[in-house]
């Protein structure tokens, strides 16, 4: 009962980080975005937090923990509506007495909302909200919870040896392929591309979205260190000795690479770094020596400078670096669990079958759900809405009511 | 001794998340108001959180706890100045080992300066701030440990057996009541009612306010998980669950209504709803299962949007919603436990009793109080002060030196 | 096995507040100057944090802590490159219980970064940054590691009995004799002296610097709390209690003397007050009655009063008050131990010792370093770049690109 207890204090903690890293994206997207759109990226976030918990109170905990029985999977072993703990619920039998049964319910709560976030931020500045809303409802409420019993739910993935921790691929690229898609169906913001050039349209906030990737690394500390799923001394400690590193070594390296190729000591590029490292690292981040880690996390560094290039190369518009940092540096870390991790059971075929079904399944129904948003209420805001800010139309407010700002 | 030591762990923690709570408060009262009333706003906080410490450490811990003997009350059982642990106060036989003698000071001190910010809130932008430390300093050192002293120190309240797990009435309603008194002294801002019909004064720093809202939740977690008063993992988790599954349905509910009502996708509403919801759920979020949970917080949300048109209709003027959030919603969340309380004995009308004590008790003192100030040495600034900003006048400096502002 | 457990979680959590604290510094850091140099001051921040993280896993940790054995001492002891735990490194045999050895790099770690991070605050405005990146990984690769290791790595200063719990010396000092020579050795910003008079240069963003100092006090729960390298329920408690007195006491004292030398109410003043009060209560937090905390603390705020204006009277420009903060209040506080500490073996005369020893050696490196950088490649920037600011220059970017700026 005291180890129960202990457990459970360290994991309602890790909720709670969980919790806040939704201030970190909220302060992120912001931050990187024109402020005539804030209000909208602030309503989302809270949208995205508070409906994301009631869907998972809803359905969600029941469509991806179907009684934690071997081979369980989603819809196919749906355990009801509503949270009925189990008798052991709050008995150090229930989860090996990692944490009590509300405990467990209120951490993979938190997570569910965060791939909604990611896309959130991809879409900035031109989604309409009204769409965004239904996507997320359906996102959140249906897939996220699905694809996660494949691996985290006991699913095939999880019989065949699929490893992922704390979720590179279950979490970071869920949120990313639909990012992907969203961003494509989209079209980029009006004057992003000149002449077939990106052009820099600069972030409002820069304060904020810094204090944004600190605070998403200080939830980090919940999000992986409470994926241990109990207080584990050497596991946890080790979790975030390997997450705290690889972080670092991302935003060294990106800082580096993007002077070394751009001559320019870019602060944004050092952020989104530090956001590759972390992604990166918590696929593994229990089975790595900080060695690995760091390895890991440079190389998610250098690859984010590269796919910011390329993605503004194929015309996709990704305001806050998204599909970069979640997508990209989630399949890496993913894969990277095949290459470095300590337990030799995990093998990189494994790792990529899992990548590849997460692909499918993700670019499937986000397209599935956008593009019949698209064709039936439109999901993109109008071209003049579009240009006076989304704040004005949608929420009929300013976020700075008292400040004068430039036009553009 | 193991248990002691994760116990007082966990309190430690709500400690330091209760504690954070004030920077939430910052962040929204000075989001939800101007910019040129920033500073005064921000110094009020910090007087408040400075100064509630000290004076709960001279005071109002020994006032609040008389010797934790029954029927003991406020100033009749005064326990004298300075804190001085009894002899067992840091072995488990103190407090049923839920924490150590120092842990019990610092968590309740934190509580303490709460209900003086509530107040601040209300009178921003036009309360001298010398009157308003006055007034604190009473209410933080006198009123609120008194007030306290009936319930949580074992006093006659308690012994009716009247009900508020974390403070929906003890700390929220009597800041709500005194905020109720002053804002109703003070009169409105200049601006605020044209041809008696209220005016919509936007808030400066929105971004800021929606963070502040999201540190208040996160701070929630310490000051209803602390509540508990031991890290129970039962109690503590099924508390945290109660907690945000009502401040989840507050906001909604809050967005909800208002956009039947206004067409409008309000932010500040939602906002405002999802701290209704906390506050609803605060009197009884360990003795409520999850789904009654959704239902206070759910109410809670409906009643801020009608409580914040009636207080604008009755010609009161609470710039940041200070008496719906924290006044009605805590008389429902006290209410509520009387209606959904998984513990028979609470019954409704002891709760009716209990809200209508500290009705009369902070109405009285808190009248008492501002009366006193407003009648020798004034509460309110001078026009010209109030029009020009009370950083200014009353701190000689500018929130924003750098940025270029709108007159108004 | 249990209380390791718990030791654990509280030491981890302890980590994340240090860690968070360096949000705190940023925001401080850029509220109490321009917009122009903002994105310059986070960039180092956040190189701070990074780099050195990285450098401690190279060298620093190994350096600071050579084997635990009596007599060891930094370079002489030299436990070797990386980091390696030892075999009992996650057994309670390790450490006495109170962590693991991951934890215990992790910690320590995070505070290695903190030094840097203060003389950041001082030389703001008008230092190159390739210079203060190589003085940053000098001085908290090698110094701070070496200087560490005479108390915490049971150097002779240990030996003798020298005593700082936390670090009013190790850590706040250290930074200050470095923030001093750094600012002497750079000169003042273009128009801080006007005919020999100080003027006053103010802050852009007075909300991120309250913001900055509350993140500060909440992270000094884990700076200090975590300093007692267990989760002993008796001395965590009390050093909360004496660590939050201190602070309040601080904030109080040094706003009032403030009040009655300049009739103003001074919202930095308060502000830097309780960095003072926090800084001074730091070297003995954990054998301080609350008596003596609430006086170390409130003359800690007195201090600062008149160190900013003594430091502003020798033409020194500390545009954050750094070295009043860091410098004199941690001098203070080292030398408070000698005199109200309940432990009698601590005297007066080896905490002078110590400070002596640490400002020898921090002042010679720090000039060392900085002379030699001044000499070749220039550590300040230039007029054109000082007037027009950093961000631009050496960064290609601004902090809020749509907001109107006021020029000067």
């Amino acid at each position: 009962m005291e180890l129960l207890t202990t457990n459970n204090v360290w994991m309602m903690i890790c909720t709670a980080l969980v919790f806040f890293m939704h201030t970190g994206f909220a302060f992120l997207e912001i931050g990187l975005t024109r402020q005539k759109n804030t209000i909208n990226i602030l309503f989302k976030n809270i949208f995205i937090i508070t409906v994301g918990l009631l869907l998972y109170y809803i359905a969600g905990f029941n469509l991806m923990y179907p009684g934690f029985e071997e081979g369980a999977a989603g819809v196919f072993d749906f355990a009801g509506f509503g949270i009925t703990p189990p008798e052991n619920g709050m008995t150090p039998e229930y989860a090996d007495g990692g944490y009590t049964w509300w405990t467990d319910f209120l951490f993979q709560g938190m997570f569910a909302a965060t791939a909604a976030t990611i896309v959130s931020g991809a879409v900035a500045e031109r989604m309409k909200i009204g769409p965004f809303m239904i996507f997320t409802i359906i996102y959140v409420g249906v897939v996220y919870p699905i694809a996660g019993s494949w691996k985290w739910g006991s699913g095939f993935l999880d019989q065949l040896g699929f490893y992922d921790f704390a979720g590179s691929t279950l979490v970071h690229s869920v949120g990313g392929w639909a990012a992907l898609v969203a961003v494509w169906l989209l079209g980029s913001r009006i004057g992003k591309f000149k002449d077939g050039k990106p052009q820099a349209i600069p972030g409002h906030n820069i304060p904020l979205a810094t204090a944004g990737v600190l605070v998403l690394w200080l939830g980090w500390f919940g999000f992986n260190g409470g994926s241990v799923l109990s207080a584990d001394p050497e596991l946890t400690s080790l979790t975030l000795v390997t997450t705290c590193l690889a972080a670092a070594a991302g935003g060294v390296v990106a800082a580096l690479v993007s002077f070394l190729r751009f001559k320019n000591l870019d602060l944004t590029m050092f952020l989104n770094g530090i956001l590759g490292g972390l992604v990166g690292i918590t696929a593994g981040a229990d089975v790595m020596t900080p060695e690995s880690a760091i390895i890991i996390g440079a190389i998610a560094g250098a690859l984010i400078v590269f796919a910011v290039s390329f993605i503004d190369g194929i015309k996709l518009d990704d305001p806050v670096g998204a599909i970069a940092v979640h997508l990209i540096c989630g399949i890496w870390g993913t894969l990277a669990v095949g290459i470095f991790s300590t337990n030799p059971e995990h093998t990189f075929l494994i790792q990529l079958l899992g990548v590849a079904c997460y692909a499918g399944f993700c670019l499937v129904t986000s397209f599935l759900i956008l593009f019949t948003l698209k064709k039936t209420v439109g999901i993109r805001v109008s071209e003049r809405e579009e240009l006076e800010g989304l704040d004005g139309h949608e929420h009929g407010m300013s976020a700075y009511a008292d400040f004068r700002m430039n036009e553009h």
